[in-house]
């Protein structure tokens, strides 16, 4: 055994506010021999000495000593002091170690799965700031959130154990109540409550379709161009991704892409990134091709809340009789993204395996989150927020396209939409929409290539004109800016 | 096309108060044919009656039909009327339908994944009445649910868009500084706030961990007698459960087991369900072998923060200088179930991938609770709350020990314990835990077998003896109540 002992004065770091001497001592201590700077089988100060260093009683020096021995840190033995024990592994202890990153120098050679290798990162809302014609995004600085907040606190004032403990893996069942009214009388959907499962988003319900439904390998049909958040979730099961071209009627039927497939992707009510509404006869033909293939569907109801123009088609899960078809929408859009609340509707028979899932992986969303939803929903507070945001939203689409209209002739055609949150604008200059994307930025202009949303080339290449984020002036300065960027 | 004419009067739903008489009535219309009761090919009534009988003008009548016309449900024919059209295809709307349960009569055949077939619902907190002993449970009726009320309403009514955004997939940075803080030090966790995934709880975080390191027949080391909640996640992504005998000092680790072990599950603040605490030497050889062999260890930080008596030995991620150790815990206990927030600290060089995961499968837990629950630690409620509960559950204890080991003397022996939710009660009258169990809920008494988290018979059988969740009076009374059930 090494005779060196910790010369004086051994610094340790100081005692925070709150913590007591002994409990402060002990810890700093053992995070000098974990860290190597007291090495094993090294002798500690005398406790008087550490006791005068550090201004403490003997007694607290004894006591965090007393701690350490008792842990296997370190051992006493008459005559010879207190040493830092030479039975903790050697290899464990004496490498020394930086507090900040333990392990960062020299990761271990780690197996990890297929789905960890595939799982792409999937950029989410940014909060930075806004300008025209950010897309996918509603405007939040419009969102009642002090109505919100006194429903919260109304809520919460009212809470009793009950709240706290928990409830059923798919959802507060008043909440899961209110999202089958809702859907009923909104979209058109046939549900009881008790299929609505109480998701955080469209992500987790795809993520649990697709744990309920695909194998690696097995055929995913998405609508090209399509949603990217979908396609990472079925990448990252291990699907075969089968981009199935859309037409003004929506998804296309041919008979090839369709050959085996598990599981289709499809957003009806507003084809996102196109736009389109699916026609009333391709969600019957649509139907009766998953029906006789064995496919299921899952319907993502993409920003049916915001139309501007006629009555929306009646959900596709409304026309199903066969329970081929899931049906998915988020509050996202309608409320706030940060919310993470969202529905899955599912056929009954899968009820209670998506509850099994549920039960297992998350138990069930945040519970006062969705009671302070359901209230907000039930005192109208919803209802009055999306008629209120359809009408602003309309009067921002109705200037993109009076002046898009007029200042971009020749440069963009801004395609006529009846819902949702942007327009397309087809690039009539030659751009592709990577460069037009380019040229926009230049000018404090954010537009998306749709190309973005591609897997293959566009016959056509064209942008996502967001109009709802930003206020008039914004979408006017907007449209100038990029009359000049693309000119 | 048959010449048949709906009956009239049409019986239609009534009209539900705030909606439009056109809207009512094309709903209306539109369900009757989707359901079958007006079958295709059938001539609706004349607008003018239809307008008579339920007292509308005959625009609205016009318009309701104008929009069915639109999309494809009925036909207009000059001297003919209008007409449900025959175009629809016959399957899918002849099938008369409840709206009830669309499918439940005839479902699919389906092809349902292995992870669907084999997970297993998970039987979360319960909201019925409370009595000795149940255990897993906090005393929620002593939650400062004012506190946390007073707390959201600020920030509620401090919130800006950027709250309403979202945030990082692995969580509010705040939120992750604070927990980074906290867990540093009263745990002993070695971690920069970048390695805090805020998670949903323990439960997201193993299927997070699961699906990172877990492929189909990989080996996972369970701790026997070990909590359910891991093995159903293990079993569910059809990973093979390999059950490690306990002892005083652990998890055992005796070379079988172990080979080839790709995970292994652990509860060393406090084993669950036998309430020891892992030794120190045991801690330093399991970490030693997990280098060694592969294996990754998830750390459930099971009921730390609960401690009655001695320090607790730091968490074993601290002790780790290789990367191998996941460390997860919840604030379920301390706080409340329902909240489902909890944290999962990784390796660094995991952090993208399991950013990458979240990204996708939930893109980040709710904001608004993330960022209550941060200033509620911020402020101090946090550490207060948990002194407070500390004392009072140490009184529950005490109270447990007392009147237990008095009244129960031969019938069962209430182990020491330090730390946790509950004792256990080894059975000393030669009853098996699920016939004692039987007896005492005959007396209004509440325990669960410790052999309810054994896959084999145990060598001793014994019970679960909650004492957090219910006062000293409860506790009196299930002592005597258990005393003459198990006598």
């Amino acid at each position: 055994m090494p005779k060196r002992t910790t010369t004086l004065p051994l610094t340790l770091a100081p005692r925070p506010a709150g913590t007591g001497a002994t409990r402060w001592l002990y810890d700093a201590l053992r995070t000098e021999i974990l860290e190597g700077r007291i090495r094993t089988g090294v002798r500690l100060p005398a406790t008087r000495d550490l006791a005068a260093q550090y201004g403490l009683s003997r007694g607290t020096v004894v006591s965090a000593f007393d701690r350490l021995r008792a842990e296997g840190y370190v051992v006493q033995r008459t005559g010879s002091g207190t040493r830092v024990n030479t039975v903790l592994p050697q290899d464990l202890l004496r490498t020394p170690r930086t507090p900040a990153r333990p392990a960062a120098e020299r990761p271990p050679a780690r197996h990890l799965t297929g789905f960890v290798s595939r799982v792409a990162l999937f950029r989410g809302y940014e909060p930075r700031s806004i300008h025209a014609f950010r897309d996918n995004q509603p405007a939040l600085d419009l969102f009642p959130i002090t109505v919100w907040a006194r429903v919260a606190a109304r809520r919460l004032r009212r809470v009793g154990p009950a709240l706290l403990v928990g409830t059923e893996p798919l959802g507060y069942p008043p909440l899961q109540q209110a999202v089958a009214d809702y859907l009923r009388t909104s979209r058109g959907v046939r549900c009881e409550p008790g299929q609505v499962a109480i998701v955080s988003g469209v992500q987790e319900a795809l993520d649990l379709v697709a744990r309920l439904v695909l194998d690696p390998g097995d055929r995913v049909c998405l609508e090209e161009p399509g949603y990217i958040g979908a396609a990472r979730v079925f990448e990252a099961v291990g699907a075969t991704i089968v981009p199935v071209p859309v037409d003004a009627e929506g998804i296309t039927l041919g008979a090839r892409p369709w050959r085996g497939a598990r599981l289709a992707y499809v957003t009806p009510a507003h084809q996102f990134p196109l736009g389109l509404e699916m026609s009333l006869p391709r969600r019957l033909a649509l139907l009766e091709r998953a029906r006789t293939a064995g496919t299921l569907i899952f319907e993502d109801d993409y920003d049916a809340e915001y139309r501007y123009a006629g009555r929306p088609v009646p959900a596709l899960q409304g026309l199903d009789h066969h329970g081929v078809v899931l049906f998915s929408g988020t509050f996202s859009k309608v409320l706030f993204p940060s919310l993470r609340l969202g529905y899955l509707v599912v056929p009954p028979d899968l009820v209670d395996r998506v509850t099994a899932a549920k039960s297992v992986v998350s138990r069930h969303a945040s519970l006062l989150d969705q009671a302070v939803l359901c209230d907000f929903i039930a005192d109208g507070h919803f209802g009055r927020h999306l008629r209120r945001m359809r009408e602003i939203y309309a009067e921002r689409l109705g200037v993109l396209l009076r002046e898009g209209r007029a200042q971009l002739e020749g440069l963009v055609e801004i395609s006529d939409i009846e819902a949702g949150l942007q327009a397309v604008g087809w690039l009539a200059n030659g751009m592709t929409g990577v460069a037009a994307q380019r040229a926009a930025a230049g000018r404090g202009v954010e537009v998306t290539p749709i190309s973005r949303y591609a897997r293959a080339p566009l016959a056509r290449e064209g942008l996502h004109l967001g109009f709802a984020a930003v206020d008039a002036n914004e979408i006017r300065r907007g449209v100038r800016e990029l009359s000049v960027a693309l000119s």
